[in-house]
C-alpha cells in the first residue's frame, strides 16, 4: 500500500525484509499473510519469537545456541568427550547434527579469521578451544570448516595453535559429493577428489 | 539440530515455516539468523509483530487492513467516492496502490465465489458492496479480479448483482503485458489481446 500503509505495518515489513531469503517484496507478502491470520498465526508467532529471544543463550562450553547455560549436546554424558568438531557457525553444527554421523562434542568459532575485517583469534572462540582441548583430554580435533579461502586459512591457524596440545587435528574430506555428477562439478572439487583418490 | 533443538526454538521454526516463501529449511535458516541477532533483530521483530497483531483491523467500509476503524484510503476526502475498485484480496489492493493509477476507493471481497469450497456471496463482502454502491452514489464499479476461472465467475455474478444499482460495471482490460513478448505469452492471453484489439 506504499505511502498509505500504517507506520507499524511498514516497520514490521522492514524488519522482516532483513531475514535471509526474504527481500522487500516477499517480506510484504509474508506480512500480508500474517495480517489475514492475526489470531491463528501472527500473535502466536510474535509470542514464540519473544519467548525465544528472551530464553536463548550461547552455550558456555561450545558456543552452540540453546536455552540453557550448557547446551544439550555438551550436557549429554553419552557424547564422546575425546573428539571435538570445530565449526564456523551454529548453522554448521545443526547441519552436522542433522547428518547424525558425529557422536562427539562441538566447538563453534563464530566465524573465520580475517585480517581485512579485523577478525583475530581472540574475537573467535580460539583461545577457549585450545583451553578445552588441553583440559578435557581431547585426542582428536576435527575441523569442519567451510571449503573456502577463509575456512582454509582458519584451519591452518588452528592446526598450528593446537599443535602443542598433542591432539591430532583432522579435517573433513574434500571430494565428489554423494550423488554428484562430474559434469556439474567445478574444477577445484575435481582436482581435490583426484588428489585424495583412494584404492578400491 | 533436529532432536536436540530446544522445544521453544522448534516451535518458532514450525510457525515461521508457515509463512509464504519459507519452507521448513529456510525457516530454520531464518530462525538461526535471528538467534545470532537476538538484541538487534529478534526482539524488535517480535515486538513489532505483537504490536501489529494487536493493532491491525479490517476497515469497516472496504475490508482493507489497517490500524484504524476506517482505513486511510476510505478516510481520505481526496479519493473519488464515485468509483469503487473491487479486488479479491488486500494484497491486490496494495498492488493497485503501488501502481498509483487509481484515485477512487476499494472494496475487498476476501476471495472468490466457489460452490465447491462453499464460498457463497454472503461469505465474501458482496452484500456490503451492493449496499455501498447504492448508498454512496457510485457511478462505476471496476472489477479488478484475477484473470482466473474463479475470478471470471465472481465477476459475472457481481455484474448481475450490481445491475439494479444502475452503476456501470467494468473490468480491467486483458491483453499483452507492458514489455511482454508474444513469443512468451500463453495462447489465452494472445487470444484475449486479439479480440480486444484497438484501432491505432
Amino acid at each position: 500500500m506504499t505511502d498509505r500503509t500504517p507506520r507499524e505495518i511498514e516497520a514490521l515489513i522492514a524488519l522482516m525484509a532483513r531475514l535471509p531469503g526474504l527481500g522487500p517484496r516477499s517480506a510484504r507478502r509474508a506480512v500480508l499473510h500474517l495480517l489475514t491470520r492475526r489470531e491463528g498465526l501472527m500473535a502466536p508467532l510474535a509470542q514464540a519469537m519473544a519467548r525465544v529471544a528472551l530464553a536463548a543463550r550461547d552455550c558456555a562450553v561450545c558456543g552452540n545456541i540453546g536455552t540453557s547455560e550448557i547446551c544439550p549436546i555438551c550436557a549429554d554424558p553419552a557424547r564422546a568427550t575425546a573428539e571435538i568438531c570445530v565449526v564456523e557457525q551454529v548453522s554448521d553444527l545443526w547441519a552436522m547434527e542433522r547428518a547424525g554421523v558425529f557422536r562427539g562434542r562441538y566447538h563453534v568459532l563464530g566465524g573465520t579469521l580475517s585480517a581485512l575485517d579485523g577478525v583475530t583469534p581472540d574475537s573467535l572462540r580460539i583461545p577457549a578451544l585450545v583451553d578445552r582441548v588441553a583440559a578435557e583430554g581431547v585426542t582428536e580435533v576435527i575441523l569442519a570448516l567451510n571449503a573456502t579461502v577463509e575456512g582454509a586459512t582458519t584451519a591452518h591457524y588452528l592446526a598450528e595453535a593446537l599443535a602443542e596440545t598433542g591432539a591430532s587435528v583432522t579435517s573433513l574430506a574434500q571430494g565428489v559429493p554423494v550423488g554428484g555428477e562430474l559434469d556439474y562439478l567445478d574444477d577445484g572439487t575435481i582436482g581435490a577428489a583426484l588428489r585424495a583418490r583412494r584404492r578400491m
